[in-house]
């Protein structure tokens, strides 16, 4: 059993620590950004697509509302009337603004949110330097706030595409890389086994981790082969070229009432012109790229691609344990936001992908694991009250930042949403 | 191995058989709607309420238009014009009427439709009866009809009630039954536990089931317990009267949503009115029965309940694995349609309430078991295009025909609806 | 001056007049009715049409909520649930019936309506027959109940045709007449001239009339010239064959965003199969009758049509002038409700054509006269508060009984509405 | 008659006029927009509401479809992706981005607009001073792209006040004027006559006007009185502090539903808080001025107050014959854009209040008049096809340019539009 002062010890190496990520985590927020100009900041094309200076705000409010009014003293808000703007969705801290009147906000400028998010950063290390007292509970808050800013950074290189990607100027974000696209060719298809049994799902180490990856929990699969790579723009389109969007026999109902609704033929960001396929990508309109694995597609679009090629999607439980079969650590070379090409890319060498990239949706509905908790209090909101008509993505992006991800993570979107950075991985039944 | 003699064999007995479920089925439906007057007959209050005579139109089609159009020789249809009236879904079988303009048509009129039904027992009988040759698949279909009629059995009465209970004068469908209510009074807890361990799920055997029952397959449940009955309308008044519909911290976020824009504060049904909780049931509005299981609530309602409990909801694995466990088979007291209640009833002596009364609320997505097959043509339409954004109910209802109900059965709806009779079991975790 | 003794003879004789009137409209009502089915008179397949029940019971309801209830000892309502679900618009007689869930309610039956309109017939007759004081205050609303009963004779035609003839198996409401039709001819077209200069607007007699047509006031009008009959089919054909629809110049901004949204390229009921334009009339679905006066249209149409003619409509007080110069009565022979026909007729030997037949559209809006008045109380809400986004028609219709319209009858609907038997004149200025 | 060297001459003249009077008029569009922040140049919060920055093109576009490329030789569009972004409502200019959408557009930046309208004023000068043949018909496109331009200022102060004034930080868009606001004080009610008679309406001279002032044409008005004045926020304070939000009596049936569906309880702007009313300016949210004339109100509520008064408001025929009795010019001292207020002002001295401050709403429908005339092609477009379901409003604000306004002008909005600056004047009959 530790001592009193053993604890004192380990806080403060773990303040020390969580200094560090919080600076460098905070700065990568704004290294995102930097390429934007002020008038990007402020709209919102969708309820969906939070305006970027939102996004700076409200990580900066997540500190501010469950970290320096509640425990540092005599902490003054930067602005009081921002809790009403910045606050997402917690119900249990007040009246907040309509989600879908963010980009109905001019003011605060984008000075004033930069503005806010120094204030902010100088209270907490203030706060976290002082010779207060710091407790566990409270360093828990503050690696929360870390990761949630994390997958704010995720949302806001998806709700950047969409605001310069629907924009008939089609504004490139960055300049272009020297691709050296090729032209389609064979794709191979190579299927991986995994055998029957009993398998562990769930995180159930001592590092950070969100509450609906717990409890770790065994379940049964069947024995299931799986494609090592993910599907590709190629063919994907051949999907297209094959009429996929016009037979009802290969969607789920609501999907099909879903493409006919919105007139959907191809993949968000697909545009055809001049006898050409075309693709919006953070660095522009370019020409499609056939090998790339395809992206923002919608559940109902990769479910519908399984199905016109006699396969399946994994299921959530199939994809942790293919993962932690096939690594033991996250791979380093993997193509996460860090990477900088802010979009997927062809595998090299026909090495297996599996992480980064996209977002692979699997066939599992978010729902909570056997022995769920929901936290006390308004962190008790982060996940928990989302668990219905929603599905489950694995394995991270090229937005995801790199130690943001796990084996066990749970990302989860609504079937029809397509402006994350989502792909399709085939598998089927071992007879 | 089979001769071709003993196969026609098997299917003279199966035709006998099946002829007498066919008239069976047919006339029961008939003796439900019996009490409607003509005018119950054509309205659809709300999109998911057909009505009724849209129902005994579309089932009498369903044997139309799969057996009769197809296999009978010199069929002639009773109407060309129905088929655009009453297909339901069936993209593969062409352009039909909008769902939601299915109560604008006055014609045809309830004598049509059931002279529609005569002529279609008639031809179908005299097809069954007559020497061509009737294939296996062809009775399967028949046998399929049926089962896709004690359905629209249970949506007879649900849509009943809803056509006749949204009234604002609350006219009875049947007469009163002399009921003995009693008062309130401290309910019993009763919890059974179950052991961890491998369980199989899903439908083995030869009889009538549907794809979705499919395959048998192993799942791996930790231990649980569960309470040996339903949860009462007087329980639930306390999670009224307790304000848990005005405490967000007990819903799910769209559930949240969804009460506060419907202004839902009770199930559907239930009014306040001169100081006392009322209830309207197909024999007229009356003071509410404190000891019925409680009837009518969404998945919303049902998990929020549960969570103020500090329970949850069983799994439809840990359903299925109940039942099993408590019955070798269905039993034979239990309140299906054919006990003419038409209503959920107090349990009895403490008895253990599984079977019948209402669906079971659980907290499984519908989606489609390993190995899962749809089938192919118009009745692959049947179940496999619905498994997104539905939960799975278990167990029959008062509505259910007792023959139609299996331990494999899978019953499914939008988390937000609660025409159909619908109630909540408890559970939680062992440690 | 009279006498009190005056007064109440003339009472009296007025009083016998009265009841005469009365049991007429009633008995006219109940006619008109008489070829329904029980299930044509609950549904309500759009907003605007309400089921033919309804207007039996709300034509019902006035009477007994402004006569009986106020007025008549010891009277006993019906059932007063009845309030609730017959009040149409009336503020002042409290909560009522969302207008869009009128096709919503089975019950009450036929009978009951039908048993309803009996009882509130004798307990009138009762009334006026007793010897208590009846007040000319209360012979006036009687008189507005029943020339509020013509009106809804003309719904009641109006929305039997909508419930017919929008069900797509086009049931007949009557049978045929013997139609002599004719092919396509050239029309003749003939203007009269009207002289510049002051005329007088507005009724001022001492019969029944709308508040709304009062005061009687002075107009000032420039010289035009106007067609002395209606625009029959064959020309409105001519503009769709034209590609009128699809010529925004033809169009209000509104108008055209109408036929946009709504897909609308012909008059309602049109429908053109088999190489052929038909028209759905209350005898079935005919071959388009091409000297019929064009009906079904709406302002937007209406207007289009116009400009497309370079012509114009005629203002309302344009139509009151031509009306007055044209007769010194309402002529007897003109296509009133009974007629029977209820349909427009291509006029006789070349006539002219004013009264009945078709509603015409004039390009005024509906607002108040100099002085108008509104009532006291809920009779009050009759007229004037529809002042606003409505267009005036003038003439009356085929649905229109005989004695109920007026040289100075305002008529108004929205411009978008067109299940009203309404049709086009055209005029231009005289230079 | 001219010779052609006179006509030549008088272009010349009338070009240099048009020079001066076009870059008088874009600068001063761009000072209107002198305190504006980037952030507030991009945001739509109501369809209704543009984007400032789109105002910026759209006026500039004008000049360039109708001008520069049909007319200046070797002309290169600024950039050909505008016409699909600026073009408003012209669909003889072919496709364009949906209103609803011009919010979405971060780009063009402001700096791309400003260089817009640079290199377009650029081209038109080097135009209008180049040897080549200007046309009349020319400058009179470019006289109405000059009054197009003046109704957007109008439009820029309306559509900057609402994203400022909507704003939860309700920031100012100039500095405070000092006000020196006085407290409630009993208003003086000064009616005014006029006669009974024939009246010219309409605009017969050689000055520019727009085609909806056209023909000048005779009424015939009854007589009526006027207050002098118009009506004040202490007053229409009174009406609310009445209930006469509450009191349906006094309400057009749409008006009702408006109010009621939109939870209208005050004029817009209009905020209580703290125990007193206050209303935002352009100049940051203030307590109410009492005797400011009231503003911001929609048809509905100007109507509504003249019934609770027992009132009326005037016609648009009555409006312009007493503007035309009281003034021979328009006053030189009205409170126009020029002034600088942006905000109505009370009147001083009780003198007679008619021109500027506020848009009078008139209970006259937008209609043609006689012997209207729509222009040919785009510029047709202009007027005539908005006038159905608009009500009239005359006088001129304090957001109109001085120049811009005349006796004739006429503004029209739907009826429950009130973010213009509109207001109320009434009047009744002289019996």
């Amino acid at each position: 059993m530790k001592t009193g002062t053993q604890i004192q010890e380990n806080i403060k190496t773990n303040i020390s620590e969580i200094i560090n990520l919080f600076l460098k985590v905070r700065k990568q927020t704004n290294d995102i950004c930097h390429p934007l100009l002020i008038e990007d900041y402020t709209i919102q094309p969708i309820i969906d697509v939070s305006p970027p200076k939102w996004h700076l705000a409200h990580t900066t409010w997540f500190f501010e509302n469950f970290v320096l009014i509640p425990s540092k003293k005599n902490y003054r808000a930067f602005n009081p009337g921002y809790n009403y703007l910045f606050n997402s969705y917690y119900e249990s801290v007040g009246e907040r603004i309509l989600r879908a009147n963010r980009g109905y906000l001019s003011r605060p400028t984008i000075e004033d949110i930069y503005n806010y998010r120094m204030y902010v950063n100088e209270n907490l290390l203030d706060f976290l330097n002082s010779n207060g007292l710091i407790t566990t509970k409270i360093l828990k808050i503050i690696e929360l706030g870390i990761n949630h800013e994390q997958q704010h950074q995720e949302l806001l290189l998806m709700d950047i595409k969409y605001i310069l990607g629907t924009n008939p100027l089609f504004p490139a974000f960055l300049n272009s890389e020297n691709t050296n696209e090729h032209p389609p060719e064979k794709p191979i298809e190579n299927y991986l086994d995994m055998a029957e049994g009993i398998y562990e799902i769930g995180y159930s180490g001592n590092e950070f981790s969100y509450d609906n990856e717990k409890e770790k929990h065994k379940v049964y699969l069947n024995s299931f082969r799986y494609l090592d790579r993910l599907i590709t723009n190629q063919e994907y389109l051949e999907f297209i070229e094959a009429k996929g969007y016009e037979d009802f026999s290969f969607w789920l109902q609501e999907g099909w009432e879903w493409i006919k609704l919105n007139n959907i033929t191809s993949p968000l960001y697909w545009h055809y012109s001049q006898k050409q396929w075309h693709y919006y990508t953070l660095r522009g309109l370019k020409p499609l790229g056939y090998h790339d694995p395809v992206t923002h597609v919608s559940y109902y679009e990769a479910d519908a691609f399984a199905k016109w090629k006699n396969k399946r999607l994994l299921t959530e439980f199939e994809w942790e344990v293919v993962a932690k079969e096939l690594y033991k650590v996250i791979p380093e070379n993997a193509n996460f936001l860090e990477e900088g090409h802010y979009a997927p890319v062809p595998r090299k060498n026909y090495s297996t992908q599996l992480f980064g990239d996209v977002w692979e949706w699997t066939s599992s509905a978010y729902l909570p694991y056997p022995g769920f908790k929901i936290a006390q209090g308004a962190l008790g909101e982060y996940n928990g009250k989302f668990m219905i008509n929603q599905m489950i993505l694995r394995g991270g992006s090229c937005a995801t930042p790199k130690n943001h991800i796990r084996f066990s993570y749970r990302n989860f979107f609504h079937p029809d949403k397509r402006w994350q950075f989502s792909g399709i991985r085939l598998a089927e039944n071992l007879k």
